[in-house]
């Protein structure tokens, strides 16, 4: 796939026969690694520029999602709600941040795997481990400490780009909510600027 | 509390006698986790869209805080510093990016509270420990290497949305500049851009 | 250096000759620490706002940068490219959102100094090390599980403010793109959008 058709590789099941007006590929998220190598126009640290975009009005949206986390440990992928948001908007260039509004769970962007959400947890656990005898945090009357630790590695916000109206997001990228310190009622926010 | 008085909850101490407009609770920040579940309007993956703001123009505001940090390491409050940015912004709906300018320190979001803070101290020491010769970063003159990993693992830039002219905080956000190579003047930027 | 000369502190060789126009001292970017103590004008936690800018309309730009990484693990150097999308965007004050579009990437602000970023990769692989039969995402025929873990400690995205048309950075604050499972084209997206 050439970049000339970077624009039309959506998320909806039409890119799945959306074509490159070059070079007659499928969308590339379609392809693999390989395909793309001898398609892709790369250069050693090259770029492909739009252009400033003329001067516009701007827009704004707020949205907050919440969620009944049923597990004390739960990532829940909240990329569709997300996309809603952006669409919600109408805006067409912009950032869009999402964010945590607890100090023990995070968003945070990776691959929907199940195997690899796994390691999170086990890797999490290693780093900074649970305790209710460990943490100074914890002298309060609190067993959370390792939950405001896990987050501070996952991080507690997302910024991601709109271009043409979506999220401009690689292949692979995904929002998460991670819950560390779950079975409680939590919140989201979502906050679109744009033109 | 329910969704519609989420406005009405401020900071100030004014919101201490906020009551929610339908259901007449006092300011959700006052209250306990239990009586929050009985009364937010809460659902699996809900979503509260304010819908589009209309057209406007837009603002932006650059403020820089300066540090005396007096010790190697500490943990500085600077949310009452960044809502004065906000106000002075004039922006009611847009995002405020609060990062350190130096490389071994750090502008986070997390619970002000001393025993947790004194856990960060002790994590971080652990996952990256001082050391003058045990890095290769030190051969150059430095001792600060540890620094640098530190401020990694605790995050560059904070951004916040703001709403209604307000950082849209969770009730226990507060913005941290955490230093780790202190004892030297320090600089930290707000910039906010918005309509 | 004084307050009011801040925005002459440029990168290029010019600012070498850049006086204060208060102080008259170079450039504050060529001065020891102990001589900046005697001149910049701090305070225990002051603020030098530059007060809300008028309304004005809204530009956005976007640009991707492209790579081809010879190596497993490399770090490079993108300053210079996000300086160019800066200037093609013609913002003057905005933000400038720069993120990998991988998930086994990163891009973050730290030191160009190359031993520590030997000492990035040392460290990394204690915290996260690699291995085929160590995690579980690996079950899939990947072996880049700790490729994910490590960019989740360096970060995925960096969001920076643009002062007067630049990248507002400290005086060390360069932005990377670091690598973690590398010898494969990636890329970088460049978002900014301001006045």
């Amino acid at each position: 796939m050439c970049l000339s058709s970077l624009d039309s590789c959506g998320d909806g099941p039409e890119s799945a026969t959306s074509k490159c007006t070059q070079c007659l590929a499928p969308c590339y998220k379609l392809l693999e690694i390989k395909e793309l190598e001898s398609c892709f126009e790369y250069k050693e640290i090259a770029s492909a520029p739009s252009g400033p975009r003329n001067d516009a009005l701007m827009k704004s949206h707020t949205q907050y999602l919440y969620f009944n986390t049923h597990n004390k440990q739960e990532f829940i992928n909240i990329t569709p709600q997300v996309e809603e948001a952006v669409k919600k908007s109408q805006v067409r260039e912009g950032l869009c941040l999402v964010n945590a509004m607890h100090i023990t769970s995070s968003c945070f962007i990776n691959d929907n795997e199940s195997g690899l959400h796994k390691d999170f947890s086990i890797w999490l656990e290693k780093l900074a481990p649970y305790g209710k005898d460990k943490y100074n945090h914890n002298l309060t009357g609190e067993d959370n400490a390792d939950a405001h630790l896990k987050r501070t590695i996952m991080g507690r916000e997302v910024v991601a780009a709109i271009t043409n109206g979506k999220l401009d997001f690689g292949p692979w990228e995904q929002i998460f909510y991670g819950e560390f310190d779950g079975q409680r009622k939590k919140r989201v926010l979502v906050k679109i600027i744009g033109e």
